[in-house]
């Protein structure tokens, strides 16, 4: 077996046996086989395609190619959750309550943001004291004891994706359903649990621009997930404007606390209580989907999310006063008023453009070194719908730096959208594939 | 601009621009784009193609992308032959001669044999004292006062093709139209001949397997002649069968000294002419291709392409005397005798095969590294379309080491083909692109 016939062989669209994807993940984890076979092979893939069984053997021989969280010793069905990555998206802070206080136990690795888009590591991490990177027998003795726990992705995870997605990323071949479903879901079960929901975003916002693109990676996920043994299922929700108010990292923790205390804007709550219903549909403790949804706004409006939430940050050494306007987080120093230029009713802010003007006040990384401020941010003041006025306040920009406001303040008024008609409301969730 | 767009243009099946490829080009030339890049992109045209123009594009910047020989001190037209390569493919060494016989400046430049194929240069450097590495203004001088010249294509001519050859041979991206045409025409292009006649081999001992293919990558070829002011002719030729009955260094100078002589095998002296006239035809000389062939025919016949074979010969500080039976090329220490294990009608023998044996004998290269044995190889004794008895003698090996001659044995064996019936004479020339 040599890696050239293996790309011959995807080239000339014939399908790989098992034997031959784990030779290929076997070299790309050794570094037995270079850079330029590896670019060539997932080129190939990209136009040619995988089938399903050739996607899931992948799926297989990446998770199994470093390490693999043993959560054995966890008691019940442990859920876990996957967002393919949206701006605002800071679902995990409440959903994983909420499950938690539900009984299931939530053993969560997450990853940190990159370009456009956030992480959930780097928004926990604005709280001040608290760690992300417990070892894992501390990760599992928490589960254990609280019912949840939200750590950093070891970078021991996969190896073979992250040798492989670093090079996908710089010879065009991201944008490939085989490719992108056994990335996803090489971590997932290299995390070890027994059933996964995926939040599948599509939209202008979203790596998948339509629904049925969404759906099609979705089910990819999903029959992996059968292949592999786990219980997998999705919502497929709408990515066109950021979720919730607020984008940055202290920014986005304040509103997931203000949604735990029954505040915060509508659409986040909805998703919310959306995913956190299916996880605990998927972990088969309920009869219906509509009991589970029932449960789960009991769970946050009587406070125990909160109170799940708040034993989380605490035994992970975060330091949070509720008492205190800004819940004890991080301040910006410098916050910018940015005012609507005309009047018309808010068709909403273009989230893309929404998620690089964040990255730019300081909320995100270009690239992996970069570091972040975690106070920098965006706080949208105005709902999609309403009648705005010339000169109304639409947005505060909370930054370090005068000319980074600046360069983002530009960029936020492109991604601001007015019309003369009021826009047609369009549902947030948009499918659930939970069978 | 950058590669990764580049490679995503090509991924998306859009057209390059000029500029697009001049990049490219420069990157793969000075090193500034990874292999990686270069393979990606490469696998992407392999699958979605290239238009005549960018081949057209392509080749130019490969051709400019290094040395670049300066033929035009040497008066009139200079013409050029490629061959895409065959066993027993020895007709450079026939042509030329015959060519500037007729007064046509051949100035040649030639690679040396990899894998079942044998080249030029190795069969040149048999005769003992030969040289073909050739100053560039010795080139041309040589050239001015005899009309003829093969030499060893120099190591700087069109190195982004080298380079892009290297990584095509290990990613599987050699099987691709746009990539075989601008490699072989860059190359052409940058060796500064006006006209350039190509053999394009096709059958199960080529390249080319079918006729379609071969005519394909022909008028591929001719197009990129067209869009860069040379003018380009071509002959399909079958590839079946080793062309000639010697197949080896030594042995295939021997064979041409002998078509030179107005003896040798058929099939051979046929395609040499068929070669000749087109090369004379192109430089306009003559009316007609008949008239052409004509002159050729005659120039064989009369001894005048021979007196300039060795003129060449002694120029380039060959010594070979014509009145001794092996002409004073290099013998082999043993040889053996096959017989044949059955009775019926010679179908043929294999050409792969046969290269292969060959060059397990000692006349071939499996890695560039590779030094050959220039006595070494085959000689096969029978020709297609003869009934042989069992125990004729079918074929003579040259080595100098008993076990390679074993080994060789086996693969000639199954190269060999009988049959009850006398096999279908088919043409040796399929076709003639000569407008």
């Amino acid at each position: 077996m040599n890696a050239v016939d293996i790309i011959r062989k995807k080239r000339d669209r014939e399908e790989l046996s098992q034997n031959e994807i784990a030779f290929l993940v076997a070299g790309i984890t050794d570094g037995s086989i270079p850079d330029y076979q590896i670019s060539a092979w997932a080129m190939a893939v990209t136009l040619n395609g995988m089938s399903h069984r050739e996607i899931a053997d992948l799926t297989i021989a990446m998770a199994g190619s470093g390490e693999q969280a043993d959560l054995s010793s966890i008691s019940g069905i442990k859920v876990d959750k996957h967002s393919t990555g949206g701006v605002g998206d800071k679902t995990t802070l409440v959903v994983a309550p909420i499950v938690a206080a539900a009984g299931i136990s939530v053993a969560k690795m997450s990853g940190r943001g990159l370009g456009h888009t956030g992480g959930t590591i780097d928004k926990l991490e604005s709280i001040p004291g608290l760690s992300t990177g417990l070892s894992p027998q501390d990760f599992v003795d928490q589960v254990r004891e609280i019912g949840l726990a939200v750590i950093s992705q070891s970078g021991g995870l996969a190896p073979a994706d992250k040798r492989l997605y670093a090079l996908r990323d710089v010879t065009a071949t991201v944008d490939s359903l085989p490719l992108i479903a056994s990335s996803i879901m090489s971590k997932k079960i290299a995390s070890g649990a027994d059933r996964i929901l995926l939040d599948v975003k599509c939209g202008s916002g979203a790596f998948m621009r339509t629904q049925s693109d969404a759906v099609l990676l979705a089910e990819t996920m999903i029959d992996i997930g059968r292949q592999t043994g786990r219980r997998v299922g999705a919502i497929i929700s709408r990515m066109e404007h950021p979720l919730g108010r607020m984008i940055g990292n202290a920014l986005e923790v304040r509103e997931c606390i203000d949604i735990l205390r029954g505040r915060g804007p509508d659409d986040l709550r909805e998703l919310c209580l959306e995913l956190a219903a299916a996880m605990i549909y998927l972990a088969d403790v309920e009869p219906s989907l509509n009991i589970c949804r029932d449960r789960c706004v009991k769970l946050l409006n009587d406070g125990s999310a909160l109170a799940r939430f708040m034993l989380m940050i605490e035994r992970q050494g975060g330091r949070l006063d509720l008492d205190l306007p800004g819940y004890g987080l991080p301040e910006a120093p410098l916050k910018r008023i940015l005012q609507s230029p005309q009047s018309g009713y808010l068709v909403g802010f273009e989230a893309g453009r929404i998620g690089r003007a964040s990255a730019m006040l300081g909320a995100g990384r270009q690239k992996k070194e970069d570091t972040i401020e975690p106070a920098a941010g965006i706080e949208l003041m105005q709902a999609p719908g309403v009648y705005i006025t010339r000169g109304s306040p639409i947005a505060a920009l909370y930054s370090s730096a005068p000319t980074l406001i600046v360069q983002a303040e530009a960029i936020l008024l492109a991604a601001f959208k007015l019309d003369v008609n009021p826009p047609v409301e369009e549902p947030l969730v948009l499918a659930r594939l939970l069978d």
